[in-house]
């Protein structure tokens, strides 16, 4: 729990050049980011509050003339637990001063119940590919305008190589000569055919970029496909974004710098490399974060670039650790000089260098013989994981087949099966039983019909997904309980239950609770709620 | 209509430190700013079909040893027509680079068939407050952190003092000590109170900052409130919201600056105040853009800000021009001045300097005695303005709207109506009804669900369709009227129909026979067979 003395502390490094104090411009600061008006306007009770930003410490930068670190902390819930405030309080009037720079973000372990951070992060993507013991390779499909056959083939040849990750340039928009939805589709189903013949899991993570009412459409349409991670970037679609991605959508979220340059080319103002794409970004919940490495196209520094994975990999309680991604120009003769530097916890981004070479598949292979080199690959089997698969691929269908007629005999139905309503393990769930009657055996119809079957005292797992549900009664009596409701279904009630609603059916009768429930063909898996 | 010949410009000012010659440095941005690859990779193809960036004209600045003014074009569809991916052609990757500055963007016509722009503008919000002829005042409702209570009573003075726009500080969010809802809903009824008794209408502006998904959610309950227009930091939650706000919900948007800053404190790198606060703002839908005037608490140059009010002002086809809203520091004694350096079309907004005064009203009597008199003030009703905002709100469909549940009551559901099955003349049936169940309320899922009910000695039309059905027995019995076959169909029987499949549903009994049917959401016409 959060209490209303928690705070959060920043540094600054002030770079003084008008001849004010140290002191002024430490005080602007605390106000400015807070209350925003003439001292004399300020309540007195505001100060015992704490409300306003109180300097902590104060020294000056050794070797470095006119130049302070300060800490100023904050009370946390100034910030509302939101990403977009936290940014407003960390820098939002103070970006349009000069001078200032934030070097620096600590918080209490109680933000974490608000922004949880990385959803996967380093373990879990690990688990995730079955991948252990090395550094991974990740390579990006391009060039932007290439028609969508190309990018199959050459998403085919990154996978075929023995890529972990195949990421899109993140000039691949929605543009009508490669619209989103088709991209994707093709991409994914080709690395999945791959996957399929080499038994290992190469993830796709597709570019979203919204517009903002577009997000959503792009990421259930990525879910449904079965994408498991999507790449976004957070300055051009909001930094909050990633949260939702990583909490609503259980995926896993890639984040590209594009446009934080801004903040980080100035090294006397804005924010650091490590602050804005480590700190921040892993909080808001990206579990790889892309940044030019030193040496390449851009201009980060060796020194900025270690501060960057520190931030991005050290503990903090429970947050998971991300991982960094340097990229930005980077060849393959590069990779033991990057493996040296950053150790095996670090993804790394090889996509121009690969593409220039004849023979794609081949230039990964080599990409990979060179990672495992440098460490000591274990391979386990690629994880289910928690949540984010599309459910219709999953597995072998059920056996039967498509059936003209299926004859109701006391609640089953002709040949159709009574199975097990989830694995044992897989979910918390008691006395359901699932028959599925069509969508499964042949039939292209774009939903599927089941009938599930709750006993006296049962209830199906508290989930979410981004699939809608619609729920028809038809044998005794039950419960649908969503987030703060209960409403209770009886015979031909029809129930609807919307994306991303949690929701549960329980049973609290003395009959069994038998229901309809379709849902649409591709669907995405459900998340424990 | 776009093309994909047309195209955007840029205009980039490049300082050039490295020895390189400035057609590298040009063609460098043309390439990193699409498709990213080395030159090698990029298809023959790519330069005929015009998808890398072009090179238009390129000379030195005049008096500024090593800098020139380069200007590039991109294909317009290259943006996808989004905000977050125009910003990325923009500066997405070169903003991790140095001295590069965007200081200019033109765009044609057709864009703003995509994004177009401000709802309100100038005239329009001049419409909706019913204000002409001078300047408009806005005031500032803080310091955060007061009771709600309080904010109520400066809303209270503000409007009663004849402010025209009232604002919420930028660092009001939804704080556990003033939670958005209660804080938004109070400060409206207390202005529209207000209003009630003058007659004008002072418009409220509240801060939306979300996280991602309660942002919706706050728009909606500001909308509900009877609230026209909010407030929100374009970098903070993202560019597009901005035009997501403007056209979902018709309210009128306001811009703040938060973190733009470290967009334009450097003069050789960056987004230029005038490219971002104006072009791109209004581009997006601002009809407001705040900015802190020369003079201030901030850095911006007079030059700078009459450049950037020039960019929200002037005529661009179509495009509704947008007011500057110059802030940050300024006080009631510079009304002239400011006056004389904007003329009328601007939003002067003035906080703390009202705040500080005892009789707040009475200060706020005095902006608008100092408005009146640098301005020519007539006055006409204020207009309820081309939107409704709560416009959204009747957008369910026209025979109901989606229900968690469906009671069921005699084979008829809640309020969903019994309908003719087909229109008369439009194929051969008889007594066959019609009930939407879900699908077409404002569901997202893949298929719909009906139910039908054939009176004694009916049939519906025998017909064929490429889609599927899925038909389960309800009530009664009826026959399935295949090609050669006929299938009884009992309660809780499933039955289905393959593609192309010719079949009819006929009640040879002497009760109503009921089924519900499942159909795919999108589906071809039926064809009589």
């Amino acid at each position: 729990m959060t209490t209303a003395s928690d705070r959060f502390w920043v540094d600054y490094r002030i770079t003084v050049r008008d001849g004010r104090s140290i002191e002024d411009h430490a005080r602007d600061i605390c106000i400015e980011q807070t209350v925003e008006v003439p001292p004399e306007v300020i309540p007195d009770t505001h100060g015992e509050l704490g409300l306003i930003g109180r300097v902590e410490s104060c020294r000056p930068v050794v070797d470095r003339a006119n130049v302070w670190q300060v800490r100023i902390s904050y009370r946390l819930d100034v910030t509302g637990f939101s990403l977009p405030q936290l940014l407003n309080v960390l820098f939002g009037n103070i970006s349009l001063k000069n001078n200032i720079l934030v070097s620096g973000l600590q918080y209490p372990e109680g933000l974490l119940e608000h922004l949880p951070g990385p959803r996967f992060g380093i373990s879990g993507l690990r688990r995730l590919l079955g991948v252990h013991g090395r550094a991974l390779a990740c390579t990006a499909i391009k060039p932007m305008g290439l028609p969508i056959g190309d990018f199959v083939r050459i998403a085919t040849e990154f996978a075929r190589g023995g890529a972990d990750l195949i990421k899109d340039d993140h000039g691949l928009a929605d543009q009508p000569f490669h619209p989103f939805e088709e991209r994707v589709a093709r991409c994914q189903e080709a690395i999945e055919r791959v996957n399929a013949q080499t038994g290992r899991r190469c993830l796709y993570f597709p570019m979203v970029s919204g517009g903002y009412d577009r997000l959503e459409k792009q990421l259930a349409f990525a879910a449904r496909e079965g994408v498991r991670g999507v790449m976004v970037g957070p300055m051009l679609i909001g930094l909050d974004s990633v949260r939702h991605i990583a909490r609503e959508y259980g995926l896993a979220v890639m984040a590209h710098p594009a446009l934080t340059g801004t903040c980080f080319h100035d090294r006397s103002h804005g924010i650091t490399p490590a602050v804005l794409l480590g700190t921040l970004f892993r909080l808001a919940g990206a579990d790889i974060s892309i940044y030019p490495h030193a040496g390449g196209r851009f201009h980060l520094t060796a020194e900025e670039c270690r501060e960057l994975a520190d931030a991005l990999r050290r503990p903090e309680g429970r947050l998971q650790p991300a991982f960094p991604c340097p990229a930005g120009g980077m060849t393959l003769d590069r990779v033991p000089e990057l493996i040296d530097f950053y150790g095996p916890d670090v993804i790394l981004l090889i996509g121009g260098d690969i593409l220039r070479q004849r023979d794609i598949a081949g230039a990964v292979g080599r990409f990979m013989d060179r990672l495992r080199q440098c460490g000591q690959e274990e391979l386990s089997p690629p994880e289910s994981g928690p949540a984010g698969a599309c459910e219709w691929r999953s597995g072998a269908g059920p056996a039967g087949r498509v059936e003209e007629i299926l004859r109701f005999a006391g609640y089953t139905w002709s040949d159709r099966r009574r199975q097990a309503y989830k694995a044992e393990d897989e979910a918390d769930f008691k006395g359901v039983s699932r028959q599925e009657l069509t969508g499964k055996f042949g039939e292209r119809t774009a939903f599927d019909l089941r009938y599930f079957e709750i006993e006296p005292g049962g209830w199906s797992s508290r989930e979410k997904h981004v699939h809608e549900h619609v729920i028809i009664g038809v044998r005794g009596r039950g419960l649908l309980c969503k987030q703060t409701k209960e409403i209770p279904i009886g015979i031909n009630d029809v129930a609807y239950i919307a994306p991303l609603e949690v929701h549960q059916l329980r049973n609290p009768g003395d009959e069994p609770f038998g229901f309809y429930c379709i849902v649409d063909h591709k669907r995405d898996r459900p998340q424990p709620a």
